[in-house]
């Protein structure tokens, strides 16, 4: 048996609550897997939770307290942000502790320095709570799937973008009228731009990137867009077209470059990550020897995340005494072997389209369009063209095109938008085929 | 940097070649990741493989030489089967090298013999590619959920099996058609028992249940029934009821016990796992603090399974010149906390079941047939009764119950059969929520 490793907690949240009620009722089941006893020895927080009985644990105020404290082996950061959870980790890092966090904008914003900085005192820093919840994708990346060349991955990787849509499919409505309610379930918090923009979904993308392809983390190369333009005639559409429309975050590794973005996807409705509904999470990877493979389970809540904040405790307990060497690198590679490559601008993305558009209801307009389209080699896949309703005199034109560059898409929807006979700005979404 | 590690490669058919080609393509990233360099220092196999080139490799005929070469660090059995390979998995153990394994039948039937040569002496044995092939389910389960009293899980843990039943839905072919095809195909053997009979199944789910709960490798105790009985119809009015027919895995821990068993199952055409087709695999993990996760991927293939392989000669050789205590133990527990509890006999396992019969088309029938039922305490769930086609006297009734102790069923469906009402015997498949 190693000796009994003293874990410290800095926050009292959602996340903490599930990681200390996880850690005081599976204790048994823990420390035999962790092969020690594992010992909250103090738990900083600036209040109290109701859901989380600390009256057997001590519990200072003060955070920084807790970096301080020298009985502990590991601090776990739990206090989400990014300017004290930064000085905290940092000093906890100079103190000698290991460091556990839940926080996916820390590790996205600084986690190059704070590895370099941990890398430099020899401790460990694990982050498998900062994306998917409790999917354990950090390890399935980083040791599972450690043959492979990663060739790509895309993943709902936000929860409440993901229940809004699929409200929108199963009822038709609204994105406004879902995204209230998901504030009043509190799913989503009052501000829900870092979850309906794809904030939330880059800052988990850029480090399921680095994992993948050995790179620095890069969370300003990201290319975010979110999802309140989506409508639900372009739900419906997608449906009619056999395809779903998720809001996914890809990394594409590319002979030009590797692509790092967030979007609203249609994909076909057959693939498993297109029957991911309501606030779960999904993360498709595709590697060269495994080809596709699929990690699915809540993103979000107390004792899932909590689930991987302990199971980082049982991995960081079991090497806490070996030399650094014998531990997973914090990016799943050798620090030699981390590299920037290029990242593709989305101007040179290639991608599918889905096409929608307001067309005059007459003669020849369908023609002029598709040739626009044509004279920029981009061929229509699909169409689908209503018929005008009772009084109205314009149509719903939908396209799905072939795999396009981005720029070259967009030159065509440009002179596209400059005909007469089209109105409106045309609704593009991109499309992936997953496979 | 660690010092380079040698493996030596026992087999040359199918995961090996996938195995050495991973090696030979991916090796920069694969010691990047390992932190070493990882070297092939011998191929033990009596024949050569057209599908991967060892001409620059040191190949003997004599699989023995390399458990005794000194060189060798990892020792990896690919050669299947139970006799050979577990003399030659035992000498290498007893020689101090490290084993990786793919051999499902070895682990389940000799695993905790070789686990206890291995513990004494101080060396590891990996067997991720054992299960579900390029899934890294044995990581997920053993490192990635630790956190977790492990409530249920189920999988579909073999290919073959899903390709029929998939083939059986989605074409309406008979069982026996199916299976020439996949004979042919190569996906099933030309003795297809151990797939279609559910032993490769049961192979896979005692270690998976075996690094769920924390008990030893116990196959004899495992419930196994194949799916040759499953006929068009059954897969027909399953649909009809909203559920798909999949041979599941499935080991839970209840109050009375353990049950393992491996049968064909109803499940809810809405649970992901449910849409999981042909050859691929996937097996979901309930935890009780993270809930429900899933896990999908190619169940077979060379490059899949040599993917499993090489990820444990990553995990192996980072931890080779630790000390034990810092390497995850064989089934993820300490070996202290390793017991036998209690695994539960069909008879007292309880679950819903899909019952079809024959009727004789006339008054009173379902009347009888309810009655009994009630006696037992059986309630009907669903039904479907169908006119009688032209000329027939016999119509199809096909009930779903609540859920019921086998044995209580079982007794049930004597009186059932023993009336002269009710011809041929009653169908019975079991049916899971997997909630």
């Amino acid at each position: 048996m190693l000796k009994p490793v003293n874990v410290g907690i800095c926050g009292l949240g959602t996340v903490a609550s599930g990681t200390i009620n996880i850690l005081l009722r599976n204790h048994s089941i823990i420390n035999a897997r962790a092969g020690c006893e594992i010992r909250i020895v103090q738990v900083g927080a600036r209040r109290n939770n109701p859901k989380c009985d600390t009256s057997s644990l001590n519990v200072t105020r003060d955070i920084f307290a807790v970096a301080d404290n020298p009985d502990v082996d590991i601090l776990i950061e739990l206090i989400g942000g990014t300017t004290v959870a930064k000085d905290l980790v940092l000093k906890a890092i100079a103190n000698g502790k290991h460091v556990i966090t839940a926080n996916k904008a820390l590790i996205a914003h600084h986690g190059n320095e704070i590895f370099a900085a941990a890398k430099a005192k020899g401790v460990t820093v694990a982050f498998e709570a900062a994306v998917a919840g409790g999917i354990p994708i950090i390890k399935a990346i980083r040791e599972g799937l450690a043959a492979n060349q990663i060739e790509w991955l895309a993943g709902i990787i936000n929860g409440t973008g993901n229940f809004i849509l699929t409200e929108m499919r199963d009822k038709g409505r609204a994105f406004e009228d879902v995204l209230k309610e998901a504030q009043a379930l509190g799913y989503a918090e009052a501000d829900p731009t870092f979850d309906v923009e794809g904030i939330d979904a880059a800052h988990k993308l850029v480090i399921l990137a680095s994992l993948a392809f050995g790179i620095p983390l890069e969370i300003k190369k990201v290319f975010t867009e979110g999802i309140t333009r989506i409508t639900p005639e372009d739900v419906t559409y997608a449906e009619e077209l056999g395809y779903r429309i998720k809001h996914l975050g890809i990394a594409r590794r590319t002979e030009a470059g590797i692509e790092l973005r967030v979007h609203p996807t249609l994909i076909p409705e057959k693939r498993l990550i297109a029957n991911v509904d309501g606030v779960m999470n999904a993360v498709v990877v595709k590697g060269d020897a495994v080809g596709p493979t699929l990690y699915y389970g809540a993103g979000a809540g107390a004792e899932p995340t909590g689930s991987s904040v302990v199971g980082d405790i049982v991995d960081v307990a079991r090497t806490l005494t070996a030399e650094p060497e014998h531990r997973v690198p914090y990016l799943g590679f050798d620090a030699d072997f981390v590299a920037e490559q290029t990242i593709l601008p989305i101007d040179e993305v290639e991608t599918a389209y889905y096409l929608r558009m307001s067309a005059d209801d007459k003669p020849g307009v369908l023609s002029k369009v598709a040739t626009i389209l044509s004279d920029y080699g981009i061929s229509i896949e699909a169409l689908i063209q209503k018929e005008a309703r009772e009084g109205e005199s314009v149509v719903p034109l939908i396209l799905l095109t072939n795999r396009v560059l981005e720029k070259r898409l967009a030159t065509a929807i440009d002179r596209i938008e400059a005909l007469d006979s089209i109105s409106a700005p045309v609704m593009r979404i991109r499309m992936e085929s997953l496979k």
